[in-house]
């Protein structure tokens, strides 16, 4: 398997460099690729996805993401900043499906700001499509009828591409509790009347897969309310990164939640949900664990490796019950100790 | 002054009844009127906002508004919905700017999901643009070339748009902690980035309020881990619609949040932030807090009567602590009874 890493801007090489010593400590027979993307890209290159690292990537198996994002280049225009590096890998790479598992790790019972009876019944697997909606649509500055300048995004989905994304969830739903929630704004959005029709259409070939609806704001309130409630939640591109962001929170931190994004073949692109954090990079202190985890998903779905993921899970639920804890989960342990501990548990 | 009670669907009749009581105890100097809205509406006359409830409501000088939505008109043509009269009415009377306070009432500790540290720190307005976004743009379902279906919403915001509820966020952030948060997704949005560059231009003219930026994702994830940390949130139409449902949860119960949606002059409408509830309407449970807490908005924005605006929050508050709960907060005290109580509470 060829596995391109892709460590990114602010906190990304950091968190990756502990994945790399999880990756090494399993011996496997994988060949490593590294370029340059996000931010470090641009400075080197003038474009935060360098046509090399777009080849390379279109040559992986599977590709390790850390994070992209740098307010350094707020400035430049949108074509060229950081953030467009992974909205690009998505659409080149056709990597329409974004898997963002949340469950509370055991131990972590007193980490989230939810109450722990509330938290530790969060076991959810949210499917984000990731290639359409208002992220690819039509976009600019316009000058109204009046002379002012006007802001605008097309947001669009085709019943194509809500069939495919509602394919990958009611499978999904399938190998978990078999109920599906499908999250839209139906009662005022257009995309969302055809999301929830071609929803329902699929929906006939999954009798097993019990399927409900809801609207995101009260999707949003309900993942505070009681988000145990929830097994496989599909949703658009804009609301899937807002609530995935907001489950994170419900398991204690933002720092322990992977992610896969996975379009018709085996490919995948695996990141932590978490972004570049600027504010700590370089410190030592960012948690690698959601790093290390995005390496457990990438054997399991690129590599068909359900062992050695498995490996990995367990060995980051031990470092957890036995206390270890970064600066995100009020502990002192560096990046580096919580890598070396996730090594030391492999087993 | 001249009050219109628009109840609307579901919970509506029954909750709104219960403001009238409180209206009723206070034998202010106004004028009642009542007019069809919503589903309720719609079945009447085939109009959910028909033309006599609009007159109705421009020549107020505010609206009680109940809630509407009923799943009966799901497959009615969108323009005739429920949702559509409370869009309608915001569009035609020029509503743009939503507020939405959030506090944890004393009592309330144990009834919010988050942990009781968490949720007492909780003291927040989100200041919701309400007259464009998503919501207004252009939509409809179009033909791809490849011949599929199409759903599409145009998301937009134009410079004056932007500048006046800016400036509304801002008064709001002198009259309380000084601290604006103004929360938008400029990483990959046009439109986001047009408010924040509008935004960032009207701070110019309030050096006293602290502004800060934040992504829509990460506002989420925050309203979990530490949503003590805001004072004015300011925010579209669509992530107002989703952050301000959350935070509800947050402080124990939607049931309890009220809003009032405010133009150029001193006309509002004001309503709960919860829906028509059809799976709970006419069994006498639903809870009136919110319902009673807008008309104390209402008193206070468009009546100019702070007096009685705190007298009916104060006995509001005076219910809870006393440790009375509807079946939202897991209590067993109906509609009428909570009704009762608050008017007891008076003083
Ligand atoms: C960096 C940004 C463009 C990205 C997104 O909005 O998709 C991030 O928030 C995510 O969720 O992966
Ligand atoms: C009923 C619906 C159209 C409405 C909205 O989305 O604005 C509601 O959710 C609200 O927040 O007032």
């Amino acid at each position: 398997m060829k596995i391109l890493l892709l460590a990114g801007d602010g906190i990304g090489p950091e968190i990756m460099a502990e994945a790399g010593k999880v990756l090494d400590a399993l011996a496997l027979p994988v060949t490593l690729d590294r370029a340059l993307v996000g931010g470090a890209a641009y400075e080197a290159s003038g474009h935060p996805l360098p046509p090399e690292t777009l080849a390379k990537a279109k040559a992986a198996d599977a590709i390790l993401f850390g994070a992209v994002g740098d307010p350094r280049f707020d400035a430049v225009e949108r074509h060229l900043r950081p953030e467009q590096a992974i909205l690009g890998l998505r659409a080149e790479l056709g990597l329409f499906a974004n898997l963002r598992p949340a469950k509370l790790f055991p131990g972590l019972e007193d980490s989230s700001a939810l109450r722990p009876e509330v938290a530790s019944a969060i076991d959810l697997l949210i499917v984000r499509e990731l290639n359409g909606d208002v992220y690819f649509g039509e976009k600019g500055t316009r000058t109204t009828a009046s002379g002012e300048r006007e802001g605008y995004d097309v947001m669009a989905y085709s019943e194509s591409e809500v069939r495919r994304i509602a394919h990958v969830a009611f499978r999904a739903a399938q190998g978990r509790g078999k109920r599906l929630c499908s999250v839209d704004k139906a009662n005022v959005l257009e995309t969302s009347q055809l999301w929830r029709d071609v929803v329902i259409e699929v929906a006939a070939e999954y009798p097993d897969v019990a399927l409900s609806h809801m609207y995101v704001d009260n999707a949003a309130m309900q993942l505070v309310r009681n988000p145990g409630q929830f097994d496989v939640i599909v949703t658009g591109n804009l609301f899937g990164d807002i609530l995935s962001d907001q489950a994170s929170m419900c398991v204690g931190s933002i720092g322990l939640l992977a992610s896969a994004s996975l379009g018709e073949g085996r490919r995948g692109l695996y990141e932590p949900i978490h972004g570049s954090a600027p504010d700590i990079a370089g410190k030592g202190i960012a948690n690698p664990l959601a790093m290390i985890l995005s390496l457990a998903m990438l054997l399991r779905h690129s590599g068909g490796d359900e062992a050695n993921a498995a490996r990995i899970e367990a060995a980051v639920g031990q470092v957890l019950a036995d206390g270890c804890r970064g600066a995100d989960l009020g502990g002192t342990m560096g990046t580096t100790a919580l890598g070396d501990a996730v090594v030391s548990a492999l087993n």
